[in-house]
């Protein structure tokens, strides 16, 4: 069972709209080895796993399955932050139900020349899932052969694949909105590929000097320099609430990134960041409230709390 | 972001393997009108929301959009225990890597006339992401386009697809294993419908008689009618764990079903049932591990959690 | 501009159900050389037709384009009656809502061992967009190249397939509901068989005894031979209302396939067969209309037409 | 059984050619919302319609069905126009094969920097089922769920979208012949999504206010402003030929838009405007054909057509 | 640049016609793990391979790449030779175009109820690039990062798992003809885990005890402990004609799969086996000549071949 | 069984990099009437043909498709050559792991305008399996019906639409690496339409005057005219090492395209071209070696191949 608190994993930072960034990004969200693909794959090994005797195992998959799906929340919230508002256009604010093409404009004429037009035709500059050629996510991607180590082995090179990727995406753009995520995940990335490597030490492999794979000496951005520092590549959460996870008897000792580093699972989840809400946006009738809707939902969000209040349990 | 506890969101009964009914399920894991559909539509629409002054909207979908991930752990280990044992295999409990094949028996022919052979050779005897005709899901069934509206009346006429499907697989098998979730989603599906017709009551519609849609007379069916009488139709958990969810200004008031009953959103979440780690399967390889290997595993299960259980935090 | 009658182009004879053989029928309704297939590439090939001064060639693929439509109707409709009833379920016609699950039955069993399982789950006892083997339609089956030599030669390779894969479905079902839309669209794809290698003929390929590609001998088969004896074979209609159609420039002279017929064109369409409408299957929740819902439809039937008669025109 | 008219069901105006336009429309076209789908969407649910009682049903969504056909027509046809001359190519016309890249030049470079490069390279400046993110349209878009009510409402919501969609295309856009169709159908659209909402009506929904979705001001388009004098959102032709049609039953009284007009389903047909055929693009090689095969279409088109004439019978 | 000879890579037994598993079988040709993805992922990572001083690798590449075209060309003719004659038709040898469906005949029910109905509808008891659930391939499929170290540590996980799904299939079927292919495939697919295991040692790894992945223990299979009993998991053919290949700096040493063998790349290609023609199959039209197109063929078949002969050159 | 040399089969020219033409050519490679396609189709017609009398025709349709592997080869390299340091970054060659986003540079930035962004992000400035819209390559573009007319007029059908769709890319770029290798494949396509409309030619069509289709007349562009002189659209290789293909008994005799040309089936192969392996891209991470593995994979490069050398046999 799946719980939720209204904050992002990590916070996004403020930089203008960048629609060709945003289509970019739709790879580490909808791509064949992004974070829609890592949740669902893990998922899917966590349903399905086999032998009793193996609990830890099991709980590693299903803590960093349970963190993609916040991933999948981070990635598509930034990819709705940097299409948003990129049009460019100004609607009235006194007039709900605005009339953008009135008199024959065309502010949604961006969509022809910049990005996926799907993200203004079909979404309303929001995320989708797709990757950054348009492909839809598939179901034939998810990889669960039921042999542990075949798992672990694709889990780990799923994790330095899409690090891979998103170093290349983190040399595609500067804008600040995209690269505050990318360089978030490119050290979660090895976090995890840290807990697969770890877990396949444990059942007899040696790295020795190969990982981190790939070598990308992301070190050097500086952004990522930044959370290394934090040592959030050692790190690895539970998002347990009942702390049953024993995930821990795997992720502890030396990184077998070769970084020096001690893992560490010993937290239950970071601090979070705060969610906003997206704004209107007219020209795209979204979510498109005239004068009589917008008095129905300001009269549904005045209604009082207070009974709902006192029933809610005391959780966090 | 978003938590795990270890336990099923509804109690899954025993009975026997039945491949065919595990593979009628995938339409409601995998289908295109199944909980991974409601789940990621749900998910999407929660991050490209627009219209702040709208945010019960907005919580109402986050809070059933983060119930069905649960469902599709619910329904993902059905179909797991559906398949589980069906090859009738009797592997030597003594001899961690079993030999299913040796001398040329056959174990698996089952794969070749029941159900989608896909469960035995790509998977192991677990469920897949695809749905009942071995078709793979697919990223375009997410509908968002961010007008509010249309977003509810989709979701309005998703969940009702989803039941009736249900319904009809209901009359499929009579496997207790297969009905415990069937006739469980079947109840939930409805509180979903109730959720979204309930907001579009707040905008304007009026449903008289025509809800609920399909009129299935759902009551009938004996596991339906017992649940019913828990009014688990006219319950929405907000699955929030800080308790910010203002879903209950909507969920609130006479049920749109006309059954008599009243909307209650005040509770955070169901009690939750049991869950287990499935049972090694020989013939599938799956996990797969020698003496060495086994091992191994036990080496690292065995190992002193005290530490880490200091450091967790109680949080539930 | 398109018109519809409700008369289907030939009639379908009466059998019992057969599922299997409605599945392998999807294979002419869906599959990759179908009906849809051959109503969507002619029409595409017609908008998007070149050279004013070959208005017969268009001429020709719109016509054959027009009769594919109401090909997709007959086997579509070929379809569900195979389907409708093959669940030998039989429910109350007093109570309009019936409850086929109640007391645990499954009535819909069959939908787990025979045809496609989304006959009974998706849809309701009828056919669907996909071929024999599941897969749904797609856009990239149409070809057109622009180039009108290669255009007439899929063509005639396309109508040619059709006909090879539907003698083999003759031979794999005696269902006389099956066989009386299997036979008479042998006979048409050899219709539009001809009347592509016609036009060629007219742009210099000599076919001397090649045709009819396949060599079937199809005439063998009772059902086909009595359409044979008709001519159906050797006849396009027009399907156009204002008889400005120049196919008939091309479709003339002796028939290509050697049989020593004459091409005609100068009929406008064939008689055409009654058109039912299918009974409810309460097992399906179709239509799915209680004791209310089934009070308001019966009221809007009733409805006095006079008015809306007296202002349609007389047109066939 | 279906007929044609060698007409358009609306005009298009003249205007430049514009390929970026030409791959927006393609979503109209060949898009999960877009003409294919509906038309598809309503011919499958015609043919496996369920419940005689409830014919006017039946016969308002096959009405709706044959006109999408034209819709698609229509669409395909402005796609060609948009996309036809786009290169900029003037091909000498005194030689029918031209050799366009004669000398090593390179007249369909414009294939590689705008639109969709199978316009210009699989097809030959025209229309193709795909969308604007060049996705082929697929099967699975089709719903049927065999239960009426469903049906309805999914329909409902899909003109809608479809509407919405269109509005979007409108503002990304001012080239009159991408308009001049983009606003008929943002029209029609709204005169099905009258029709499906009325059908609703008579099962018991009261939408009060909630009419039109999205609530669009479609009428502050110029174009659009127009049509809605005329009252086009309020009629639905029958493109019955034998005016058996029982839809005006259902589409009549005041419509549920809440514009104060009153349906009226009484017009078979609208007047239609003619259609052409488009010129050789001997850059394309399209129809392709030199001087040998030029003079064998002549001799074909000049065949006398009296006999043929004399057969066809007067029909409209 | 590639070459041919009419041979086998390995011999084919003969047994019964078994379309069951004719179609578990398409799994190892045409399923996300099977030859066809090996031999076009391998292709791919061979013409983008980046690194001059890292030659060896690619040959090793390149050498399996090409072994693959050879399984691809062994598992199609095993599956055809599955399928052929499975209807048990008995066609007349004396007419060359054969009648099988006359007077009503069903010859090809069989297509009903077994295996995948494409191999006798679209196909004519044959191959398809197709899996074992239908599926069609997809170019997703292929891995191609351009990195070396992950590159490799994929081919090694796509290996393992094509191994672990052929011991799958052994269990599957005891048909002779179909064990024949899946025990040699077994036993090449550990010589080619070997190749990729071994290039990763030479880059630092080291597996100890942890390969091969799966632990099968398939020399428990009587079929594939012969092949290893030669040592076929131990060597790895150029296929290179011209003896550039630096495959063997990797592949040489102690095998790193611990069964104390030493590898081997001094062959350049098996023996090989006799390459046959399949028989006429009257009940699909395949090939579908009639008396005239027999005394053709036959004609072309006589012809003089002794100045082709002449100007061949010798080559093997 | 299949055999490499490490040579193209045909000269590629050096020219600037051209991500655009790049993005083109794939069309050639991955697309629906590209190599990859036709090299399929031909080995799996080849696997599943009937007919033993009919070898001729076998071996044609086997020694086209073995071609076409090379032509797979060579288009994909093109690609690769065309990609290859488009981004223009300079990496610093003493830093073997290179730090290309270092201070937050954005060295391929040009992904997000040009060409298909997959070719950075995905793939590694290398060719794809997917076409120019970026369409992933699909099982279901194979077509083998097992009708051997049917075949051929498919299979002339593909290598003309080939031609076509090539002569267009032709007159969209001037790069003369693209063009080289588009050129080149013009006229082998020419020279497989000949085979494929002279083995018609024995089966009894009189092609007169029909063909070459489409009429290009592509020997004005200056590239194709060079190779025509040589007569390379009249030859058709064997590619068979050990000389057993009757191939020249249908591909012989006069030329059907009517050029007057005399089909020549008498060589083995084309001389050939030198094969070079692509440079390290450093902003790639391909292939991503740090010192320590350079160092590894220069041991391993350095090895002595004095025994290997001593088994390899002389095979050319």
């Amino acid at each position: 069972m799946y719980f939720h608190v209204q904050q992002l994993i990590n916070e996004i930072e403020q930089d203008e709209p960048d629609p060709a960034a945003a289509n970019a990004l739709q790879e580490g969200l909808g791509g064949q080895f992004g974070e829609m693909r890592t949740m669902m794959q893990y998922l899917f090994q966590s349903m399905n796993f086999r032998g009793p005797s193996a609990k830890p195992y099991k709980d590693l998959i299903q803590g960093i399955g349970t963190e993609e799906i916040s991933h999948v929340e981070l990635i598509g919230t930034t990819i709705s932050r940097l299409l948003d508002g990129s049009p460019r256009y100004q609607g009235k604010p006194t007039d709900p139900v605005d009339a953008p093409g009135a008199k024959g404009a065309i502010p949604l004429n961006i969509a022809l020349s910049e990005s996926n037009i799907h993200h203004y035709l079909v979404g309303a500059q929001g995320a989708m899932p797709v990757d950054a050629a348009g492909n839809p996510w598939l179901g034939s991607y998810v990889y669960n052969s039921g042999n542990l180590v075949l798992d672990l082995l694709y889990n780990l090179m799923l994790e330095s694949t899409g690090r891979l990727q998103k170093c290349r995406l983190y040399e595609m753009t500067d804008n600040k909105t995209a690269r505050s995520t990318i360089s978030y995940l490119i050290v979660r990335d090895q976090a995890h590929e840290n807990a697969y490597a770890k877990a396949l030490e444990t059942l007899g492999v040696n790295w020795r000097t190969a990982l981190p794979i790939p070598k990308t000496n992301a070190e050097k951005f500086p952004e990522v320099a930044r959370l290394l520092e934090m040592g959030l590549q050692s790190k690895q959460y539970s998002f347990d609430l009942t702390n049953q996870s024993e995930a821990g008897k795997i992720y502890q000792g030396l990184s077998p990134s070769g970084d020096g580093t001690q893992l560490d699972a010993s937290e239950q989840a970071p601090a979070g960041a705060p969610m906003t809400i997206g704004a209107e946006r007219f020209e795209e009738f979204a979510p498109g409230a005239d004068a009589d809707l917008q008095e129905l939902i300001a009269a549904t969000a005045a209604m009082e709390m207070a009974d709902i209040d006192r029933t809610f349990g005391e959780m966090r």
